[in-house]
């Protein structure tokens, strides 16, 4: 079925210990889109500068992401650069090149408006409130946010969880938007400020997510070595939306599988730079990492 | 089977956003012995001084734990002094007084000898290897240390490290210890060193067990309320080397299963302060812990 993200597109320049990048094909929506493809029909609404790259629009174009909703406007792409140590749960910004993002003001066309299931990525919470008043009543909307939107505009967000099924955050920031140190108590403090469900993502971790009264706990796969963790947490969230938006099967059964499908996609992507691991990947590697899931969290019954 | 431990005997004074205790009954031998005491006969090597209150000593022996090798020396008893924040994962050590442990030197009694599995818990490696010395070939050997060894007695380490067959560390330690960031390289560098088998404990993240090539991940339980950390990774030793000394099965699956058990031991251990959850456990609530445990990981095949 139909998916559609909203978030941006971005040209990324990272430095981790294990090498760098320069304005590499980067944003939310991108890792979302380009992961989520693997499972479903992806509808992307980003904005994008006039010197982007041609070839990054025939990337997502042969993954099958219908990009007409891909905005262009006068002046540069949004640019990110950041640095990791070893700590690779960290990013360390070093700058933020807002550029044509600064103006962004989402228009959902006509063919997106009947989209199945909405992900509304990291971005202004009343940008994201706005792409939902266009929307014709989507079967699962789902949301992310950011340490910056809770301390800035958290009225705003909170106006937004009001109307979301589904939110993915990291765990610093669901403790700070519901100002309790307790990961279960925090939970169940967002959950009552609209989400029914919440996946809090933990990095090398993995994930919790909480699901009405049911917890499900997924860990990360233990990799050797994570060469590029920028986008973990889209590509997450892409090959989980990607999944439910396949199946449109939302009980905690599928939910569960779901959260395994996100952490395949994420562990696939930070095994190399920008999106490179994700631009050709056979279908049978992603089953053959999720089997991997399963034998690495197998215990008998009691 | 009977399963020896050597380690600690102490009085902590302990302080947590939830609370606090004076000279509450801790020690890592304590709580090893304790939460093993739920599945086998333990027999326990300490020693305290002349002011240890008698009431813990018998708190013991109700837990039939053999109390024979817990030696008797003048002075003061071993005390730790900590306190945590409200990331329960890291103790601010405030005070530690050596006391009567300060000149320990364990004395294996002969009826312990022939002990089949012997845990080696957070002691001077030196002692650790001393009382491999006195032991006779035991099925299983474990041990644990500290960032406090692999600092000041690296190479005295490495030679306990060669004769024992598992080793419970955490994750800052195996990094420190193998110089290397990646958790899964530090573990086979670990693995080179000696033991084959390598358990990670993770805090409120859980525990990776490396054995031989294969990597099991567990979850914590996720509390609401973690009212007293101290003894959690002990007490997880206790409740995984317990279950292996009453099996004597060392297979994989049989590891899985004494993994999830520590967590279960850990899980219920934090939930109140000193061992007070632990003195009084019913075995169903351990079974019914460790169902949960299965609920909380189980995700479908793909």
């Amino acid at each position: 079925m139909s998916l559609l993200v909203v978030g941006t597109v971005a040209l990324d320049s990272v430095k981790t210990p294990f090498g760098n990048v320069d304005n590499a094909l980067g944003g939310s929506a991108t890792y979302f889109s380009t992961a989520a493809s693997y499972f479903t029909d992806v509808r992307l609404v980003a904005v994008i500068g006039e010197d982007f790259p041609k070839e990054h629009i025939q990337f997502l174009k042969s993954r099958k992401v219908d990009t007409r909703g891909l905005e262009v406007q006068k002046g540069e792409t949004f640019r990110w650069k950041g640095e990791y140590g070893f700590d690779l749960n960290e990013a360390h910004t070093l700058a933020t090149d807002l550029n044509v993002l600064a103006t962004f003001k989402p228009n959902i066309i006509d063919d997106y408006k009947g989209s199945d299931v909405v992900f509304l990525a990291n971005v202004d919470p009343e940008i994201q409130l706005d792409v939902l008043k266009q929307v014709r009543k989507p079967k699962l909307v789902a949301c992310d946010t950011m340490n910056y939107w809770i301390s800035s505009k958290p009225e705003q967000l909170k106006r937004t969880l009001r109307e979301v099924d589904l939110l993915t955050i990291n765990e610093a920031e669901i403790r700070q938007l519901a100002g309790e140190a307790s990961l279960v108590k925090a939970a169940k403090s967002v959950q009552a400020m609209g989400p029914k469900t919440i996946v809090v993502k933990q990095g090398s971790y993995g994930a919790l997510m909480f699901h009405g009264h049911s917890v499900f706990s997924a860990p990360a796969y233990p990799l050797e070595t994570v060469f590029d963790p920028t986008g973990a947490g889209d590509t997450f969230a892409g090959g989980f939306m990607g999944y439910l938006a396949n199946t449109m099967n939302f009980t905690e059964n599928s939910m569960r599988k779901a959260v395994i499908f996100g952490s395949v996609m994420a562990s696939l992507n930070v095994e190399a730079f920008s999106l490179d691991r994700l631009r050709s990947l056979d279908y049978k590697e992603i089953e053959g990492r999720y089997r991997e899931f399963k034998k690495l969290t197998h215990f008998e019954d009691i």
